[in-house]
C-alpha cells in the first residue's frame, strides 16, 4: 500500500509530502516533497512506530483496581500482594484475551513492539502446564493476534529475597530452574515470527542470584537481558544489608552489563552508579506511569541524560497505556522536583529528546531495528493528527503530541498491516469482548 | 428527557438501575432500582458534573507549543514571556473561539461549570475596547455556545510586583483601577444567565496592593473572591522581602478569607500556613498538571487533607483538559515525592476522595450549588463508559476512571441539554474549525 504524510520525521529531519510506498512488512521506498496520488492514504504527521520496552501483560486487567488504602499505610509490597492475588487465578485463555487487549491499546497508543516480561509460566498450584510454554504460547499468540511486533523476556525466578531467601507462596506460578528456563527459552524461538525476539529476564536481585544471572548472561550470548533493579528503596536497603553494595553498584562490579543489557526502573542512583550503567551503554527501562502510581520515587533524569545514558519507555503495569503520556510523566516528574522547565531537553525539543531518545534506547533494548522512516526498514509507522491543522514541519509536532492536547494517534501500520486506523484497531470490538469476559470472571 | 443508569452516585451513595426525570435544566425526579424505560437514555455510571475553578481560556491556544529549551534555564517566567507574546495578539473573535474550544473540551472532560479567571481586558496597545467589556463578553458567549455554566472572575490588576512596582509593558492588556473594575464586574452582572455566577479575582499579592484586596472584597461582599498565591518559590522570596512574611501568611493576617475566597496553587506552605487556610474554610485551587508543566513544586496534600482542608481543581493553563487527569496528576505528585501510594485517602477509595472533594470545593469556590444527583438540582451530569462491563456500583468506578485505562466520559448533560454523546461535544466540529483558524493567525 502507499500512504502520503503531510509531514514526517525522516532520518536527516522533517519534511513535507512524503510519500511511503510499503510492500512486503518494510517500507520500500520514501519520496519527499511529493504530491498524494490517487489510493494513496492521507496521513497527518508521520512517525516511526515506537518499542514499549516493559510489559506485564496481565495486570492491564486490574487496571484501577488498586487504588484503595487500606487500615495501614499503602506502598509497592501492599501492591504487590494484590497483583499476586490476580496473577494467581489466571488462566491461559485469560493471559491470551487480557494481553490481546493490552497489545491493542499499544498500537493504538502508537507502539509497534512490545517487550513481554513475562513471568506467569505455571500453573495455578506451581506444576507445569503439559506445554511447559503454554503461558509464553498465548503471549505470541496475543502478539499474532493484534499485529504487535514481540519482544518475548520470558522470567527467571528462583528466590524470594536476597540471601537467598526462598520463594513465597504467592511466587510458586514463577519459579524455575536454569535447565527447565533454557527448555522455555527454546521453546519461545519455535514460536517466533522473523520480526520477534526472544531475550531472557532474570527478575531481579532479589528473585535471582549473582551467580545464576552470569550463568545466563553467558548460557544466552547477546540476547536483549532484561531485569529489574532499584525500583524500591526498600531493595536498595536490602541489597546493603545482603552484600554492603547498593544494587546497581553490586551488578555492574559483578555482571557483564553491555549494551544487550536493560536495567528496569533504576530509580535509585548514586552519581557514581549513573556513570556506569552509561559508561556500559546499557539502557534504563523507564516506567514513569507505573513509577509514579506505585511511588518508587523520581528517576535522576538529568546526570543521567548529561552522562550520555541511554533509555527506553516501558507501560510496566498497564494502569494506562500512553507512549506520549510516559515522556510526559518523566519530564513531569523532573519538574516537580527541580521547580523547573524543559529538563530534559539539553536545548530545543523537550518532546522530540525524550520520544526520539526512547525509541533508539527501547529498541536496543528490544534487540529490535532502530526505528526510522527509511526504505528497507520495517513499516512500522504511526500517523499522528492535528485537528488544528498546524501543519508544522519540525519538532513542536512531538511537543504538543506528548504535552498538549491536539494531536492523538490516528492509524498505524505494524510491519505494514494498517492496524489502527481512526485511532481504533481493527479487531478491537472482538478482543474487548473476550477480554471483558476474562476479566469479570476474575474479578 | 429521561435517563437510565445502570449505576449512578446519589447523595446517599451508589444506587443501581436509577432513573433520572430532567425538566427545566434541574433534575426533577430519581428514582433508584427501577427498570428503563421505552424512550430512556441508556446510560452507564452516573457522576454529578464537576466544576472547573480555575481556567486561563486563551492559553490552550497555545497548548504544546512552549516545551522547547532555549540557551538558559527554563522557568515559569520564561513560559510567562511567552504566554504574554501570545495574549498580546489576541483578537476578541479569537478569544472567543478558543474559549469555545476549551469549554468544548471541558464538557467533554466532565465538567459543567467553569470558573473563568479572566484578565485580558483591553485592546493591544492597553487602550479600552469601545465596550470595556467586550473581553468579558466574549467568555460569556463560548459559554452560552458550548452549554457550560460560568463563574466569570474577572481580574484586577494594578502593579507588576511587590512595593508595588509598575506593570511591565507585557501587562498592558490586563490593567484597571478599582472604579474601572466595578464597572466591568457590573457589566458582567447584567451579561450572567440564572446559573452563570460573577466574582472578582484580584491577579495576586504582586499585581494588587492588600489595601485593594480588602477594599475589593468589601466592595463586592459575599461574591466568590479568587487570587493566584504562592506558587513560585520566587514569589514567596519577593514577598518575605518586602514584608517579612511569606504570601499566604501575609494574606491571612490582614485580609478578610473566608469561605468565599478561594487560593488558586497554594504550593508553597508552613504547616501554620496549612492549618490557618484550612481554619478559614477557604479552597485551595490546585491546578496539578498546569503546577507540573510550570515547574511549581509538589502541593502539601497530606497535611493540608488532615487539617480538613478544602479543595478543587483547576485546568488553568489548559495544557491539557482532563478531571480525572487533575486527580491522578496530584495523587502521583505525593506518590513520586513521599515513595508511598493512596497519599490523599484516609481510607478507602483515592480516586472517590479526590473527585468528590473536589467537586465539593471547587463549587464552594465558584459559588455554585453543591454537585449532586438530587430531585431540585441543576441536570449537570456525566455518564461513564465502561467497555470492560464490570457494572460496579461503588468507588471502584471513580478509581478507574482516575487511575485506569477503561472507563471515558461518554455523556455530559449541562443544565439538562445532552451536549456530549459518545464522547463528542454536538458542536465540536465548527467550534474547532474556529478556534483552529484563530489559533493559525496567531501562532
Amino acid at each position: 500500500m502507499t500512504l502520503h504524510a503531510r509531514t514526517a520525521l525522516l532520518p536527516e529531519g522533517w519534511a513535507r509530502d512524503v510519500r511511503l510506498v510499503l510492500a512486503g512488512g518494510r517500507i520500500e521506498r520514501v519520496t519527499a516533497g511529493t504530491p498524494p496520488q490517487p489510493g494513496d492514504h492521507r496521513a497527518g504527521s508521520v512517525i516511526p512506530g515506537l518499542p514499549n520496552l516493559h510489559s506485564h501483560a496481565f495486570q492491564r486487567g486490574f487496571s484501577g483496581l488498586t487504588e484503595q488504602r487500606g487500615p495501614g499505610p499503602d506502598s509497592f509490597w501492599t501492591w504487590r500482594e494484590m497483583m499476586y492475588r490476580f496473577a494467581l487465578n489466571l488462566t491461559p485463555e485469560a493471559m491470551q484475551a487480557i494481553a490481546a487487549l493490552a497489545y491493542v491499546e499499544m498500537l493504538e497508543a502508537g507502539f509497534t513492539r512490545v517487550g513481554e516480561f513475562h513471568y506467569l509460566h505455571h500453573r495455578p498450584d506451581g506444576s507445569r502446564y503439559d506445554d511447559p510454554a503454554e503461558m509464553s504460547c498465548r503471549i505470541f499468540a496475543a502478539a499474532e493476534e493484534t499485529g504487535i511486533s514481540l519482544t518475548h523476556l520470558p522470567v527467571f525466578y528462583a528466590h524470594g529475597g536476597f540471601g537467598p531467601k526462598p520463594a513465597g507462596e504467592g511466587q510458586r506460578r514463577f519459579l524455575d530452574d536454569i535447565d527447565g528456563f533454557a527448555r522455555l527459552v527454546e521453546a519461545c524461538d519455535g514460536m517466533a515470527r522473523g520480526q520477534d525476539r526472544v531475550g531472557l529476564a532474570p527478575h531481579s536481585l532479589r528473585a535471582a542470584t549473582m551467580e545464576q544471572i552470569t550463568a545466563l548472561a553467558q548460557a544466552f550470548p547477546g540476547r536483549p537481558l532484561h531485569l529489574h533493579i532499584a525500583e524500591q528503596v526498600q531493595e536498595v536497603e536490602d541489597c546493603l544489608a545482603f552484600c554492603d553494595q547498593r544494587p546497581v553498584a553490586y551488578l555492574l562490579d559483578r555482571a557483564p552489563v553491555g549494551p544487550e543489557w536493560c536495567l528496569i526502573h533504576a530509580t535509585h542512583l548514586t552519581p557514581a552508579e549513573v556513570q556506569g550503567i552509561a559508561d556500559r551503554g546499557a539502557v534504563v527501562g523507564l516506567c514513569p506511569i507505573t513509577e509514579a502510581n506505585l511511588g518508587d520515587g523520581i528517576f535522576p533524569a538529568e546526570p543521567f541524560l548529561a552522562a550520555g545514558g541511554r533509555f527506553g519507555f516501558g507501560t510496566d503495569s498497564n494502569v494506562q497505556i500512553t507512549a506520549a503520556g510516559e515522556a510526559r510523566m518523566l519530564e513531569y516528574s523532573q519538574r516537580l522536583h527541580r521547580r523547573a522547565r524543559n529538563l530534559c531537553a539539553d536545548t530545543g525539543s523537550t518532546g522530540a529528546r525524550l520520544v526520539l531518545g526512547a525509541a533508539r534506547g527501547g529498541a536496543q533494548a528490544l534487540g529490535a531495528p532502530a526505528p526510522q522512516i527509511a526504505a528497507g526498514a520495517p513499516a512500522d509507522l504511526v500517523a499522528l493528527h492535528d485537528p488544528m491543522g498546524l501543519d508544522m514541519a519540525d519538532d513542536h509536532v512531538l511537543d504538543r503530541w506528548v504535552f498538549g492536547r491536539d494531536l492523538t494517534v490516528a492509524d498505524v501500520w505494524a510491519m505494514g498491516r494498517h492496524v489502527v486506523r481512526d485511532g481504533r484497531h481493527i479487531a478491537r470490538d472482538g478482543i474487548v469482548q473476550a477480554a471483558a469476559k476474562a476479566c469479570r470472571a476474575l474479578i
